[in-house]
């Protein structure tokens, strides 16, 4: 059950986040192995670490600040410390092995990325990714272009990431494997403005911005995405989209509004990435409040260092309304000075001057003559002078805004949100567009042909691809609570009376509430609930 | 598109498979990485292995038995050869590096297994999953109990694997990651009746069996499903089942029966957990007769070989019709002996004696005196004899019919069986059930209300959960093309007809034939073709 609600959260997303917008999100599919180039570009190999400690008498192992949490209480800005302070604070604090009470090492960076090898050779080294969103920066460009080189353009995956976590704790809150769902929206920095942004500018956000972290506010306000925007809290108008569409995403899996709230992540807490993060909070009666989703404007940081790293053309071309008229530098031969030198081999070389960039062979000959196509080039003979060009657009690295959420986490969300007791026993409220069983049949009796009428409505149910359960077995009372348990919303009850006039009771789980209903509307009253992928 | 299609072919798997044994098969997820004890269990650390051979000039490393087919030829019985026989061949046929013409190291072994450490300690050993099934048997047992402890049950899981080849080639055939779609499905050996295969008994397959194989016939017969039980040629019915299933599956992927066959692989060709494998074929133009989906009767060697490794009870309960009489051993302390020995202390040691298993304490003490919790016992304090015992029932470890899939195969399968030209362009016939969009809809021309009307009628689609592109950019005809090419099966084209009585024209993918329909009607049209998960 708890598979196929996970499953069903996962299909819910990718109605909300990628279906609504086919056309401008495209789901794709990269590999959870990448080579390590991939994530020394992304700054996964250098920045993704935790502080380590070890305990000099048994051994184990802790992540150096989740113990120092542990046993002084919280520590201010504590995120973004030194291992260099972190030490002193153990060392004044006297912070020992929570097991053994050992004295502890001194505290060292341990990277989370799953190492592996790929192939035979083992100087191929590569890891596990530990976000989607990799997979999606490095083929940004393979497929804006097979797309027809349109801006903006959102990419999206739900797929297994890996983070080697020192001690994980919290169950499904913080798994060593688990998955993640993604969009990278791509959008042109000088063409911000989100088209879809009239669909929720109403929308009612809880945050509490980076301001109101720093001046140890706690209490988040309540705002609309356009005062969001007008205010500035929410820098660029995709990420006040993404967050917008998160509330009512989250809201539907079963956490109030008021339950809510964004959090503006100051610098020193943000990812190496990141020019402004908020991180989407539920409050959990077990957990307190837990992130259930980043929102990061990760600018052109992640595509400049992929062109950077694998000297690939991560740019677009962005046109200008009309030509432009710029100077640039052009470098002109000296065809006397260089005959002189090389006589019929002239040519060669002027065809030389004119193919190089001006730019990058003036620079270079300002320290004297170079080599260039095997032709030695002197500073005599080039003359660089500025002419005016007319363009008619320019190259620019698009950016990035990303809404990341974590489908397990979500599944305790939607699980801890549906929990509720009714007359001592355990009613799982889940919303019928995530519950694993949508109907469950039951037969009145198992006699007098109640039992087959009730089996052919299951059978109709299920030929309809809808998740049907048939239950004969104990009394009806006991059925509706096996029922109501696995947080099935509906029971239908065959009895005497669908004999004569082929209707049925409808029972609805959250208010036990009995409707009698034609059996021929049964199909499309339960399809109503139901998303289609 | 090809991750859309992907994602759809996966969605109509779980449907055929998962979804349509609701209540019979479970869907479950466990993780990619797992401990390196689960593969010890499992026999893949020792068994899942490739030749290598590595050029000692340039130090390329070949799958060996890839490289003699190469140069040398089909060579008979080659996948059961030792290293020291594909020596011999490499030697005297003067088999060498494809790239160099070096000469070749010996052949040696290479685990296939992607290995990594989990967490903070390198001794922790784990590798990533090369198929679900490890996943599905290690959790057999308690998703057994909570699932009221019936069988037959089955466990499937989609998901992600990996093989670390030597040297993949032939693009999505031989992928280094790709995704599993796997059924582990338990019965009792002794009831092995399959309850389902009423449904399927009429459907035909195309058989190359073991037999056949051995005595070197290559044209398959056609049988149906009854029999081939009958005469044998499958050994257990539930396998014959997913056959059957499989069968119907490939051919709504677009593959034609004429183009299947199961070939049943000899004993040395199989994977060494199975007694009778299947490996279904499909006929592909680009790549000849391709492995789609393997059929194994892996018997209770995993479940064992777990409980063997893991010291976990993997057995289930089998109740007797009527209790049994069985004759058991019993141990009789022989009290004199002891208080002789131990006095005051005489009723402990008669406890130990009732306590232990009787077969196991005098299998301990044939050789001498033993201490059993502290107690030396020894052979003269204990009598055995025979006892009868009525007994309710027994334990048995389940059996296991596993028919597994990789989805990136399907998908190539799926584009090559789908792909046609007419008129000198491409028109790809997927079938509607995985096309990644469903429908196009087009205004005639881009004025007079009808742009508008069509994108009402593409809104309307679209919150349906249908995929829907709207296209208003080129004649028609281009529009047409377009949606033939990425294998959109219906187009909508609204006219000036549409204004005055509001009807379109369907255009039917395969056929160019067009229908006049109303637009009330087009939405329930077009479900009709979809499956709902």
């Amino acid at each position: 059950m708890g598979a196929m609600l996970k499953r069903n959260i996962e299909r819910r997303w990718r109605e909300v986040f990628i279906h609504r917008h086919h056309g401008l999100v495209y789901e794709i599919e990269t590999p959870v192995i990448m080579p390590a180039k991939v994530f020394e570009a992304s700054g996964h190999v250098e920045n993704f670490t935790d502080v380590i400690v070890e305990c000099m008498q048994c051994h184990k192992r802790f992540r150096a600040d989740h113990l120092i949490l542990e046993q002084v209480g919280e520590v201010k800005g504590i995120e973004g410390m030194t291992t260099e302070e972190l030490d002193a604070i153990i060392l004044e604090k006297r912070v020992r092995c929570s097991d053994c009470q050992g004295q502890l090492s001194k505290i060292s960076r341990f990277n989370l990325l799953f190492r592996t090898n790929i192939g035979p050779y083992s100087e191929n080294v590569a890891y596990l990714r530990p976000e989607a969103a990799q997979g999606m920066f490095v083929n940004f460009k393979s497929i804006f272009n097979s797309m027809r080189e349109r801006l903006p353009m959102g990419l999206a995956q739900i797929g297994k990431v890996a983070r080697n976590e020192i001690s994980p704790r919290q169950g499904p809150i913080r798994l060593r494997e688990f998955t993640i769902m993604e969009v990278e929206f791509f959008f042109d920095p000088r063409s911000p403005e989100c088209t879809l942004i009239g669909d929720v500018e109403d929308v009612k956000l809880s945050l509490l911005t980076e301001e109101m972290v720093k001046s140890k506010a706690s209490e988040p306000i309540r705002v609309s995405v356009s005062e969001a925007l007008k205010e500035g809290y929410i820098k660029t108008e995709w990420l006040a989209y993404f967050m917008a569409l998160s509330t009512k995403f989250i809201s539907e899996l079963g956490a109030p509004v008021d339950s809510q709230m964004f959090i503006g992540k100051p610098p020193e807490e943000r990812a190496h990435y990141s020019a402004q993060t908020f991180d989407q909070l539920v409050k959990l009666e077990r957990w307190g409040w837990v992130e259930v989703s980043g929102h990061a404007y990760r600018t052109d940081y992640d595509l400049s260092r992929h062109m950077q790293y694998s000297g690939q053309d991560m740019s677009v071309f962005r046109k200008f309304d009309a030509p432009r008229k710029v100077k640039v530098l052009a470098a002109k031969p000296r065809a006397d000075a260089i005959s002189a030198d090389h006589g019929k081999n002239t040519g060669k070389v002027l065809s030389v001057i004119k193919g190089a960039d001006a730019s990058v062979l003036r620079s270079r000959l300002s320290s004297g003559p170079v080599e260039v196509d095997g032709v030695l080039i002197k500073p005599e003979y080039v003359e660089f002078y500025e002419k005016e060009e007319s363009q008619t657009g320019e190259r620019f690295i698009p950016h990035v805004a990303e809404p990341s959420f974590g489908a397990d986490r979500l599944t305790y969300l939607a699980l801890e949100c549906a929990y509720s007791e009714r007359e001592d026993r355990v009613v799982l409220r889940l919303p019928p567009s995530i519950a694993p069983v949508t109907v469950s049949v039951f037969p009145l009796v198992n006699r007098d042909g109640l039992r087959e009428k009730a089996y052919g409505i299951y059978r109709d149910l299920k030929d309809a691809g809808i998740i049907v359960e048939f239950d004969d077995s104990g009394s009806i009372g006991r059925r509706y609570a096996r029922a109501d348990e696995i947080g099935c919303p509906f029971a239908v009850t065959v009895d005497y009376q669908s004999l004569q006039d082929d209707t049925v009771t409808i029972r609805l789980r959250d208010t036990w509430e009995q409707r009698r209903v034609p059996i021929g509307e049964l199909k499309g009253f339960l399809q109503g609930f139901l998303p289609m992928r």
